[in-house]
């Protein structure tokens, strides 16, 4: 299934067709596209170049490392995702590398690279459904992440599955037309609340 | 002038080549393609769907909202951003939208929303520069910008220049590789640390 963006003005196809299901199919991620995942997450954009970015990542192969993410996930999460055969956090840094300062774009700078990882995933035929529903406490706990980073969001990737195989309440979400806000609430000219005009 | 990632796994032309010059053209962005920028990042992924997102933009032939952006900016930015055609702030929401308590995932969508237009930006033959280097309560002040909202970077827009036109650091800087640590530093399972096994 796809659920393309229905959009007002023509975006590139990779953005468009990004989207966020909860049916995965259970054939496994081959192990150069992972690669090539966190490879495109790797080159976005970070303030000074800190790449604050960590993933905590697992394939369902490896199912003690898997088990372990999936038990982090709240109720509600693990019913679909346990479906994923990848599963992983998505961590930022508290601190800059170089002078051990408090970064004030960690996590915005996570949020780009996850956003980078996901639209590398759709050009590769692959799903990403991103979860902040999941114990933080357990997750650092579980892997050990140190005080200096905050895991921030949950990640289910794979290939897209069939949405007669969710539970009845989840096919009926997964249907469901995608929306937006429209531009003119949060795009601004030289006041909070004032529309661009060029949008 | 382009400055392509080497990469380690191919990724798409898109991430690959987007990059963040300071040379910036003259030439006006046209309206469309600045509306097709904020369409993409409309449809970002985000907790709750809350688009916690908001831009202030302005175009260089509005004189007045343009220098209030570029007023906001640390000298050493405006030094080469007062080239570019559009200046802009991205602004996260700090609560949500449905129940107004605070949206922990406001920073990190924020950012997936300016990666997105980064990259439609890429796929427009435009070019962006995200900077952390502004003065954010003189931002707050100027655009109105509520306590619930925290501008995180301001963004060049627009068409590549010629790198000859920077001032000769900043030529330099142009001309560097482009580098990122590898992915044994941050791709880890099963504990903090440990490089995942399919890198």
């Amino acid at each position: 299934m796809e659920n393309p963006a229905i959009t007002n003005h023509e975006i590139h196809p990779l953005i468009a067709q990004r989207w966020s299901p909860r049916a995965f199919d259970s054939k496994p991620v081959e192990t150069e596209k992972l690669a090539q995942l966190f490879e495109a997450a790797r080159w976005s954009a970070s303030c000074f170049n800190d790449q604050p970015w960590v993933f905590i990542v697992a394939t369902k192969d490896d199912t003690v490392n898997y088990q372990k993410l999936l038990d982090c996930l709240v109720p509600f999460n693990v019913s679909w995702a346990q479906a994923a055969p990848v599963l992983g956090f998505v961590v930022a840094q508290k601190n800059f590398k170089h002078n051990d300062k408090p970064n004030a774009w960690g996590e915005y700078d996570a949020g780009q690279a996850a956003a980078t990882l996901a639209l590398q995933a759709t050009a590769l035929g692959l799903v990403t459904h991103q979860m902040g529903g999941f114990d933080a406490d357990k997750a650092i706990a579980t892997f050990n992440i140190p005080e200096t980073a905050r895991p921030i969001a949950a990640i289910a990737i794979g290939y897209a599955g069939e949405t007669s195989n969710l539970p009845a309440d989840l096919q009926e979400k997964e249907k469901a037309p995608r929306d937006r806000q429209p531009l003119a609430s949060f795009v601004f000219t030289g006041e909070w609340g004032s529309s661009a005009k060029f949008i």
